[in-house]
């Protein structure tokens, strides 16, 4: 592992500053400090910041950009650090500012079914509290229960349930936001139906934290479906379960989550776990996770015997039905958990391929087409209903030079090819710093200007999460 | 009615100029033709344009466009002109774009649950198409017979459904536009999800027509809900019908339509339509249409019964139960017609107020005092259940010069209001160019200045729907 150093930006001077506004010991320069905040989850990365600040409230992030806009510093945002594309990467040293303190959840109102919260609050902490008033934030990343819902919303984070009820932006209906220059605006209205200017709410969602920062959020919230249940289908060939997908919905089905996972997926995640509760037969070749909810248990129990009918035109193999909380929270955990199963095998590149939906068993014939070709292994799982593919090419006995050098040129063809499907390069993880360089795979020089000018807008001098998106 | 005319733009060498890029027949400058697009359905107001052109494909408009580049001519894009803020007006004169002949439905991939359409579609044809191949797109104007499916774009449309399906941007997937410099860039990809730089897709939706020409549409559908219920329920005090909407929501019911009609709405399109299907009690002030939808009719029964019963609390009358389909049609026709019943009885301006849901008790009554305040009398109806509250001031016995003077403070007062409660100025009719000057009362110079720096990246010369949502 590499670390790596830039040149220096901040003089003690500046330290003396960010220390009058956020106080002492929120101000961090120590070794061990730096190291902490020099990754987050993507590959084996790793940037030391020159200094970490945790700030409290949005009138400090805008005395901090204050400063750092007037004295061109970079400023790198960071969430809980869980993100897969690089977003929270201090590559440019000098500030890192971490949103850990700004952990309220301000207000769930019952009345309008809104939720108003810092950003700093752990996704599944959020999902906790509005259940207790038997309400619901679908969007849950498998990080969801450390990864902070202002993360979220930088990448426009997805998850199981998103098949059904969409993604973060699907929820977001106001933010408050810090700009670089030091300027505090909110982007919309507390509403569910806006017509009044340009959506700037929806262009700073998913922004990556590369127009402002965000302070305070304000989303919708749904009532909470009372039942739910999960089975779990083997398949003898992936493409077959890929297939059976498409011809779900097509009959009328809306599962509330559809998800995909090849044999070495469920065979890793199960040995990282230690456990042996599912049995994985010898010719199965992948799975479909498939979840329905609702208020009706009988509507749901016809809904999974139509499904289980459907999937038998796909030569599926025996249906395994969770009978109980404990069986579903177990399969629940193993689909979770199979990202860290991989991360713990090797050290691996994550692609968040996206199709339409109906395209996925050309996707994944063409990746593991050109795996061969490039001379690869991968492990594919992902958001099957959303045509939402991650590709987890395996270092595994690659040389660094192919690694680095010609496995490129392999990520290049898959991109190509999810191009040509009608897809795009990131379905929920975002592009950050390692995914950039394909970026003119998908954009023009026109759309690439278009992006780049509202960065300038937002952001004049560059200092906020600059090199991220794009250069 | 006073017709507003402009200094020309275009020289004959123009005209013809642009008849070589559309053909002769396209390029209308006799009187009635100018006539015909010099008003939308936006109060009494008309601006006659100097040509109309009709262009049939994306590669003409950029033609086009690029010469009004260069030569800094005003172009307004328009629809099937059914806008109710002023956005098809082509108050600058110049050219008039109309997109009527882009009326072709390209592609229904039933695989994908997408529809890849032209913008001059209109939204009922669109609807009944994908209807046929059991999909559905909610989202539904009143003016769904007639508006086109660009406007709806333009706008971010909303309708009835919105409650349960939300709005139309969250349908539109991808979009093909024509910039004001002649480019053209599609916004994203044909995905469910995207994480892939930021949302330009979500930029233009709603943007009113003043940042690119919508040239194709890909939208995302749901399968067809196989049943529906529809109820009327009348109630003694408007603002108990009001504060029922949030019981119901709170209650974990969410209903496919939830409608607000005060009684002048009802009787008043009761005499429109010359009919006398729903008898109104002589105490009856207001009216909720309710409707559920779903798979299971058992189970949209029992959701009636419930809200049924929740509706009690709140001193309701006797409800009444669509019987059949004619019943159906017949409620939703009445309701659907209100706005043309309000523009027949007199002039009026409409305010397109949204506030969060619980709020509408307060606005309601708040829009009332400030009524008897300014002396102008309101019929208020429209989205309860997205708290999308249709404000019609009725010129009655006002003087011109209220009207046009003192009228506008009250209005001003109404969307402080609005803004108290969370709420902004307009949740589906857009600001065009009659709500304009309203804009300060929602946003701030820093809020103004990113939609206005928006505008000149992707229009540096000011020609595309200028003057429109600011100046």
């Amino acid at each position: 592992m590499e670390i790596m150093t830039n040149p220096a930006f901040l003089t003690a001077q500046l330290i003396t500053a960010f220390k009058k506004i956020v106080g002492d010991s929120f101000v961090l320069v120590d070794e061990e400090s730096l190291y902490n905040y020099s990754h987050d989850e993507t590959e084996d990365l790793h940037y030391l910041p020159e200094v970490v600040i945790k700030p409290r409230t949005a009138a400090e992030i805008s005395e901090i950009l204050k400063i750092c806009n007037r004295e061109r510093i970079p400023v790198t945002p960071r969430g809980a650090g869980t993100g897969l594309s690089g977003g929270a990467l201090p590559h440019l040293g000098g500030v890192l500012l971490s949103t850990e303190r700004m952990n309220e959840i301000l207000q769930i109102d019952e009345r309008n079914l809104q939720v108003i919260t810092e950003p700093g609050v752990i996704t599944e902490i959020l999902q906790n509290a509005v259940k207790e008033k038997n309400l619901f934030y679908p969007p849950d990343p498998s990080s969801r229960g450390s990864c902070f819902i202002g993360g979220n919303i930088a990448e426009n984070s997805g998850g199981p349930k998103a098949v059904k009820y969409g993604v973060v932006k699907d929820y977001v209906l106001n933010l408050e936001i810090v700009l670089p220059t030091g300027e505090i605006i909110w982007t919309g209205a507390n509403v569910l139906k806006n017509a009044t200017g340009y959506n700037l709410t929806q262009l700073v969602v998913g922004s990556e934290g590369t127009l402002g920062i965000v302070t305070r959020i304000v989303l919708r919230l749904i009532p909470l479906p009372k039942h739910d249940l999960l089975m779990l289908v083997p398949f003898n060939a992936a493409e077959n379960a890929c297939a059976a997908v498409s011809a779900i919905f097509r009959a009328g089905y809306t599962p509330s989550a559809m998800e995909f996972m090849e044999r070495d997926a469920l065979e890793w995640v199960s040995k990282f776990l230690d456990t042996s509760s599912v049995p994985i037969a010898p010719d199965v070749q992948a799975h479909l996770l498939i979840e329905t909810d609702g208020n009706n248990i009988e509507v749901l129990m016809q809904e999974m015997e139509g499904i289980s009918a459907i999937v038998q035109d796909f030569e599926c193999g025996e249906i395994l039905f969770a009978e109980d909380a404990q069986q579903k929270a177990e399969l629940w955990k193993m689909r979770r958990r199979v990202g860290e199963a991989v991360k713990s095998h090797s050290i691996y590149k994550e692609e968040d391929t996206v199709v339409p939906r109906a395209e996925l068993p050309v996707l994944l014939k063409g990746v593991k087409d050109i795996g061969r070709k490039y001379g690869f292994h991968s492990v594919c799982y992902g958001h099957a209903g959303d045509g939402n593919l991650h590709v987890n090419i395996i270092k595994g006995s690659l040389t660094d030079e192919a690694w680095n050098g010609s496995l490129k040129e392999g990520i290049k063809e898959i991109f190509a090819l999810v191009k040509k499907l009608g897809g795009t390069l990131s379905g929920e993880h975002g592009i950050g710093l390692v995914q950039k360089e394909y970026m003119s795979i998908i954009f023009d020089e026109t759309q690439m200007r278009l992006m780049k000018e509202i960065k300038k807008i937002f952001d004049p001098n560059n200092i906020l999460n600059a090199g991220k998106i794009f250069d």
